[in-house]
């Protein structure tokens, strides 16, 4: 502390000084032509210094680093570590992160490893506890979080995760009011995801101490939230892009409680049109002001989450710095990262230092299995099938005619099966159903990654490309495969709890490109979904209509499992 | 928890309904007709709700009880009970207290007295400790707190009080830097107080984490605090107003950082205009849209000191409701302390709780003094005289010729004398100076309140009259009196430090109108200074030009002791 203030009032030189940029203020929305002095990784002062090092800004644009409200590492299939490499090149500096993924597959220690592996690289990875492992009933993951294990958490972690489990909030059930009541008593900050919550539902939700929501994508389910104190986080992951429907809940009363996040994003969105700064950059362009948009990534976040040492270019803050050419094209020509020069022209400068934490590899435990597991028993013919919704992961239910020989499905035109095969403590279950609308020919995909708890899910038209897809997952410890008439054609290894990689952006870019073009050309998938992602969904049982876990086949609207036959 | 998302969901009554009320959004500027459903003291709900107990709001306005963001109770010298009393009618539920008066007399025993009197009565006094006690070292105060003093408290309290010690932060005083990093490790607030604070000197300030400020009387000196990351208090004390001045400096961007005090206040304008429902009056008056004012007294102050369970009308937050006829009118007839009707139509509907501590009592500890003690020798005519500023705290220096007899002063025309007696250990230290603008015929008055070291100061005409003024000040163990040739006409005894009655608002008040009349028509007093309040700011030297503490004069130009006659 002295040394900032001896810095500060000028009594010693800074060690870096950015010299005459247009400096974005938050607080005030000017932009101010000053030096920016930076000592032991804080901004000292603003006005005129000099340093040990100096760079010249002039003309270019200052920016607090963008901090993302709510994301998940996982979703990326990047470590922590390529993960902030990834991000860090867009003006990303800060993001915070619900591992709810890894945790569905290895507990506690899944947590430790993404707070472990981030504390080693220039990004301020900050974890909430996830809140609900599992996510459901409905499913056999990996571990349990319940609210003892969150207060252990909290000790490592800065809040509560996303509490999905709305119900349990609203109807008092004890684990998760035990949850809440850990939070409160900590003083800590509880993320909120309760979708088109409104009236007395909303008002019980929020009356519990949930904060923020970042589930929006109606206008009026925006205000309403606002209205009763949540702060609204707007999203544009890969999948859910809410910002242009939520855009008009912006204006200057409601600005100070909107933030911006990204919750779910791949590998091939931060390549092309990056990460948080894709949503300041969105917003410019539908009209808001820059300052305002950058305030939304900026002080907005570190307000919401009590970070009080970031936010804003201010003596006493962290020296995360992003420098822009200009506030409206918003190309990112630098980043600081604590004073330290991390990316420039797009590029991080400095190389990923991944963990090997053994309790998240080798995640993929099932039973040995053999293709009499895949066959579908019927003793009818009209059976219950998922229908893919193009570009959604919502599904409807649909009731077909399917071939049956033998007292066993086959192959049917225009659908294909769909099987989940619990992989975490070898119970052997498997959930057999059918899909409409996947189109998948002469071969099978699977993956690993199948929210929420990450059990193997294999999409085909036949038994034996399945079990050889299903096996190949098995070989390489969980990761994405596609097989085509009895032969793998290509595997992305996700070692790190069947989850994520442990290579780069690039490598991993490169294969999924390659998985994905080759399912849509050689194996005929439909071009209306994403071949891996669309699969990914269809376990999570939590979103209408059809799903199937490795219990079975789930309807959201009995919120029950049904049988996939239907009776006459 | 459970019982209020049980009200909040609908599935139990509230204790209380507020039925059909304009409820004002801080969050988002509307304002709703809506119920708001109460429960154990907290908001369940706002919606269509039922409750036990049920009020009729149907045209009225509901606002969040407002938050005075700085203030110091013993200024107003009600004991914290009573000062509890006399704001909840005026609206205000919540104060950020510093007290830092009666720290300079009973130190941390007399920072736990005050907390604890406060939870006795239905008013959040949240604490902050007094960082500057001495505040100076050029007068005997009754008590230190060092920095592991501040850390002691810090178990107890909410943050920091003002710092003002502001040389000792920029040049890093070792006493002064450790109470900051003992704030800075625990993560709570320090509040600032910087007159006039700019360039690298408000960097240095800032950059030692000190987060907010309530000085500022200047626009440019707001705007230039706001920049930095301070939060700017604006504050309408009883002696300093400054929302005229720096109302320019709200508008929709900076809005979110300015909050509203009162810092110091006496009692006839708690009894008149009131607390901070004055500030928000103002604001409205001057054209700033009410909810916006509303805003600066709640959510901005709740937001500042992170007070998450306040600051707005929200499930979850607590219930201190502020019933209004209307927006603009802004007449208060009824407020709500967690839930509770506390006042009505201007009177509190509950008596206050004093407590009686021993370690607040018996503050006086003088030695006896007598006649000689005042006597003022001199071996010249020429000599410094304090020039009174009218309607202000600072004073010019002034060169004048005066009487001389025997080697020593005597009455002199338009020259007052003016003492001020060490009176916490007895040391016999008295400071004897002349004054001039004061005009005391035929009498003196003398009070043990005197910033900030509270010995006692009397002015009068004649030692006689002086010497029985302080001596009545010693009977009844601090207070206030007034003299007039060679007896007592009357005397507001504050027992508590010196500093604080306990008795209530109405008889104060009607003691010290008393007194102050008295003094202006019989004593002669210049009707351009407050006879008593005046006198308590002679011997604050960090101001501006001339003062006087127990240990001599004390001019500002050169921070030093000088001797009262002029050098030829």
């Amino acid at each position: 502390m002295e040394r900032l203030i001896k810095v500060a009032i000028g009594d010693e030189k800074a060690d870096l000084v950015l010299k005459g940029g247009n400096i974005i203020n938050v607080y005030t929305g000017e932009i101010e032509v000053a030096d920016i002095a930076i000592c032991d990784g804080y901004i000292a002062g603003i006005g005129e210094y000099s340093g040990l090092v100096e760079e010249n800004m002039q003309g270019k644009y200052l920016s607090p680093g963008f901090i993302d409200g709510h994301l998940h590492i996982e979703s990326t299939m990047l470590s922590p570590a390529n993960f902030a490499k990834a991000v860090l090149p867009w003006g990303t500096t800060t993001g915070i992160c619900d591992p709810h993924e890894i945790a569905n597959v290895c507990g506690e220690q899944g947590v430790l490893y993404m707070i472990n592996e981030s504390k080693q690289m220039p990004f301020d990875a900050i974890f909430m506890v996830p809140s609900c492992v599992p996510a459901t009933p409905y499913e056999n993951n990996g571990a349990t979080i319940d609210a003892n294990g969150v207060d252990r958490l909290l000790n490592v972690c800065h809040g509560v995760g996303e509490f999905m489990n709305a119900p349990g909030v609203i109807y008092r059930d004890k684990d998760v009011i035990n949850k809440l009541k850990h939070a409160k008593n900590r003083g800590v900050i509880v993320d909120g995801h309760f979708p088109l919550a409104q009236g007395k539902e909303l008002n019980a939700y929020v009356s519990a101490g949930i904060k923020t929501d970042h589930e929006c994508v109606e206008l009026q389910e925006a205000c309403a939230k606002l209205r009763r104190g949540m702060y609204v986080l707007i999203r544009e992951g890969s999948a859910t892009k809410n910002l242009r429907d939520l855009f008009r809940v912006i204006n200057s009363k409601t600005l100070r409680r909107l933030v911006f996040c990204t919750d779910d994003k791949q590998v091939y969105e931060l390549q092309t049109i990056g990460h948080i700064n894709n949503n300041i950059k969105i917003a410019i362009q539908m009209g808001l002001s820059p300052v305002d948009a950058i305030t939304m990534a900026t002080l907005n976040v570190a307000e919401c989450y009590k970070l009080e040492d970031r936010g804003a270019l201010a003596p006493g803050k962290i020296a995360d710095i992003v420098v822009l050419d200009d506030i409206y094209n918003f190309n990112i020509l630098q980043v600081y990262k604590k004073g330290v020069l991390v990316a420039k022209d797009g590029k991080a400068l400095f190389e990923a230092k991944t963990l090997f934490d053994t309790a998240t590899r080798n995640t993929v435990n099932c039973k040995d299995i053999n293709i009499e597991d895949f066959r579908l028993k019927l003793n009818s013919d009209k059976v219950r099938v998922i229908g893919i919704e193009p570009h959604n992961v919502t599904t409807s239910s649909l009731v077909r005619k399917v071939n049956v020989k033998d007292g066993e499905y086959v192959k049917t035109d225009g659908i294909s099966k769909i099987c989940v095969i619990e992989r975490h403590k070898s119970t052997g279950k498997i959930g057999i159903g059918l899909i409409e609308g996947y189109g998948i020919t002469n071969g099978a995909v699977a993956i690993s990654i199948s929210h929420d708890s990450h059990n193997i899910i294999v999409c085909g038209d036949n038994d034996k490309d399945m079990l050889l897809a299903v096996n190949e997952i098995k070989r390489v410890g969980g990761g994405m495969t596609a097989v085509h008439n009895g032969k793998v054609y290509d595997t992305l290894g996700l070692p790190i709890a069947g989850l994520m990689s442990d290579c780069d952006i690039d490598y991993i870019a490169q294969k999924t490109e390659n998985l994905n073009k080759f399912a849509l050309s050689t194996l005929k998938i439909s071009p209306s979904v994403e071949p891996f992602m669309t699969l990914s969904f269809m376990a999570l049982v939590v979103i209408p209509e059809l799903k199937i876990s490795d219990k079975g086949l789930f309807e959201y609207k009995t919120f029950k499992f049904v049988p996939i036959e239907v009776e006459e």
